[in-house]
C-alpha cells in the first residue's frame, strides 16, 4: 500500500470522480472545494458509475487551501479558464518533492504551471472521460475514464516513463482507474486534439451532437480538413501523427453513443469556454513555426464571440437576479 | 417614353419593389405571382419608404406565364435557390429580342441563364437594396436601393457598356432608381461578395447583426480575413480588387446603421438559404483556378449544415400543421 496523499484541485465531474475512486481505494485525499464546500463535507461524495454506484460519506472536505496538508500528489482537475487562481493555490498544497497532476484540457497548461513549480515538478495527464455534476457532490460517470499520463520536461521534451510516474499509476490502477503511459506527453495531447478541436468547436457553434456531425457529409468534411490542420500542427513541433489516425478517430466517432461535448456542456451551461487551451495554444504554437491554421482561427474566433457574448448574458442574468 | 415593357420574376421585397417603382414611373410592368397571387391582384402593391410611400391599386398581375404578354426586359429577381423554375420560365416570358436582367445573389447565375436564353440576351444586375416584405403585396423599403447593371458575355468577358444598357438604366432613372454600369460584371460581382461572403456567413452562423461582428475583435478580424480571401478568389478570375477596398469596406459597414443580411431574413423566416451563389460558386470558381479559400469553405459548410437541418425542421413543422 502507498503512502502517497493527494489533493483534488476542482472538485468537479472530473476531479470529484477520480478522487472518489482514489478515496474509495484507501488512498488519502484531500479535497478543494469552494461552492460546494458545504454540502460535500457535511454528506460526502455521491458518484453513479456502470461501473458501480457508490457514496463516500466522509471526506476531507477544505474551503481553504491554507488548511489543507501538503500532499505528494496535487491533482490540477479546475477548467484552464480558473488558472489565474494557481500561482497563490500550488505552492501552499505541495510537498517539496511533491507533483502537481495536471488533468487538463489543451496546450501549454503544463509549461504555465512549470513556472510556478518548476518544470521537475509536473506531470501531465489526458483523461478520456465522460462525467458531468448532478449537483454539488453528486457525480454521474457516464463512460470511458481512461488517463494517459506523461511527464514533463521543459518545452515538452520526452523524457520517457520515470518511477515516480509507475507508482501515480500504481495508485490510480489500485483505484480502479485505467491507465495508460505515455514517452511523450506533447504528442498525445497533439494526438487528443485531433479529436478535440473539431469536434469541440463545431458542437458549440452549430449546436450540434457527435453523431449529427457526423451525418451531416459538409460537417464530415470539416472534421476530416480541421483533424489534418491538427496534424500539421503536431508536426510543426515535429510530433508525427500517421495519417491513418483520422480514419480511425472517425470510426471510433461513429461508433461512439450521440455525445455532447465537454465545451457543449460548458456553454449549455453557461460557463466560460476552454478557448484558449484547446484553440488559442494551439494556433499559436504552430504559427510560432510558420504554420498557419485557416480552418482552426474561423473555430477559435467563433468561439470567442459566443463566449463573450454568452458570459455578457450571464452576467446580465445575474445582475437582474440580484435586484 | 420609353415604350419597353417589362416582366417581373418574384414579386418579393427586392422584385416587388423595383417593379412598383417602374410602373408608377409610367412603364408596363407584368408580375409574375405565385402564393401573393390573390392578394395582389385584388389590392394591387403598397410601398413604404423613406423616399415616400404610395400604393398601386392595381397591377398587372399573372400566376402563369403562359398567359403574360412577352416582355423586351424579364427582370429575375427569384431567389437563386429557385432556378431550377427558370428553363420553363423564361422562353415564355421573352421577346426575340429582349433581356433578361438578373438581379441575383451571388456569382454563376448569368452564365446558367444564358444557357437557356443565349448569352446574348443576359446583362446582369447588382442591388444594394435593403427592403422586406410585410405581408403579401405589402413591401417596406428601408435604405439603399443602387443597381449596378453590366452587360454579360460567354465567361463574364467583360465587354464595355452598350446602347441597349443605357436604355434600360434611363427607365430605372426615370423610376428614380439610381443606377451605375459597370464595364465588367464579373468585377463587380467580385466585389460585392467582399461584402456578402463574410457578412452574410457570419450573421446566420453567429445569430449576429453586422453591428455586432463589427464591436467583437475576433468577428472582425475573421472579417477582414475573408474579404482578402474574397479578393484571392478574384484575383484568380483576373480581376483585381486593391487591398484599400477591405478598410473601405470596413468603414462603410461601421457607418450603416445595424443590419440584418439578407442571408439572415432568410433563415429567420425558414426559407432556404442561397449557399451555392454566395459561397458555393465562388469557391468553385477559384478551386479551377487552383485557389484555395479555406475560411470560405468553413462558412460553406457550415451553412450548409444549418440550412438543412433548418430545411428539415420546417418539413416536420408542415407536416405537422398538415395533421
Amino acid at each position: 500500500m502507498t503512502n502517497r496523499n493527494y489533493a483534488i484541485v476542482g472538485t468537479g465531474a472530473l476531479g470529484g470522480f477520480y478522487g472518489a475512486r482514489l478515496q474509495k481505494a484507501g488512498l488519502e485525499v484531500n479535497f478543494l472545494l469552494r461552492t460546494d464546500y458545504d454540502r460535500v463535507k457535511k454528506h460526502g461524495l455521491t458518484i453513479e458509475s456502470p461501473e458501480g454506484d457508490f457514496t463516500l460519506p466522509q471526506v476531507r472536505a477544505y474551503r481553504d487551501a491554507d488548511k489543507m496538508p501538503q500532499c505528494d500528489v496535487v491533482i490540477l482537475a479546475l477548467k484552464t479558464t480558473q488558472n489565474h487562481l494557481l500561482p497563490k493555490l500550488l505552492p501552499t498544497l505541495l510537498k517539496d518533492n511533491g507533483v502537481v497532476l495536471v488533468l487538463q484540457n489543451g496546450l501549454n497548461a503544463e509549461p504555465q504551471i512549470a513556472q510556478i513549480v518548476g518544470a521537475e515538478r509536473v506531470i501531465g495527464g489526458l483523461c478520456f472521460l465522460c462525467s458531468y455534476k448532478v449537483s454539488p457532490g453528486h457525480i454521474c460517470h457516464i463512460d470511458y475514464g481512461t488517463i494517459t499520463l506523461g511527464e514533463y520536461a521543459q518545452d515538452y521534451k520526452a523524457i520517457g516513463i520515470t518511477d515516480r510516474l509507475r507508482q501515480i499509476a500504481e495508485d490510480f490502477q489500485l483505484a480502479e482507474i485505467p491507465i495508460e503511459m505515455s514517452e511523450d506527453l506533447l504528442l498525445s495531447r497533439w494526438k487528443k486534439l485531433v479529436w478535440n478541436i473539431p469536434y469541440n468547436g463545431l458542437s458549440v457553434i452549430l449546436n450540434a451532437r457527435t453523431d449529427e456531425l457526423m451525418a451531416n457529409p459538409d460537417t464530415l468534411i470539416l472534421v476530416e480538413e480541421i483533424m489534418a490542420e491538427v496534424i500539421a500542427a503536431a508536426k510543426s513541433c515535429d510530433r508525427i501523427i500517421p495519417d491513418n489516425f483520422i480514419p480511425n478517430m472517425l470510426e471510433y466517432t461513429h461508433k461512439m453513443k450521440p455525445y455532447r461535448t465537454s465545451m457543449k456542456i460548458d456553454y449549455d451551461e453557461s460557463r466560460p469556454l476552454e478557448v484558449e487551451a484547446i484553440f488559442g495554444n494551439p494556433i499559436r504554437v504552430a504559427q510560432k513555426a510558420g504554420v498557419k491554421l485557416p480552418q482552426i482561427e474561423v473555430l477559435y474566433r467563433m468561439l470567442k464571440f459566443v463566449d463573450v457574448q454568452r458570459q455578457e448574458a450571464e452576467r446580465k442574468r445575474r445582475l437582474l437576479d440580484l435586484l
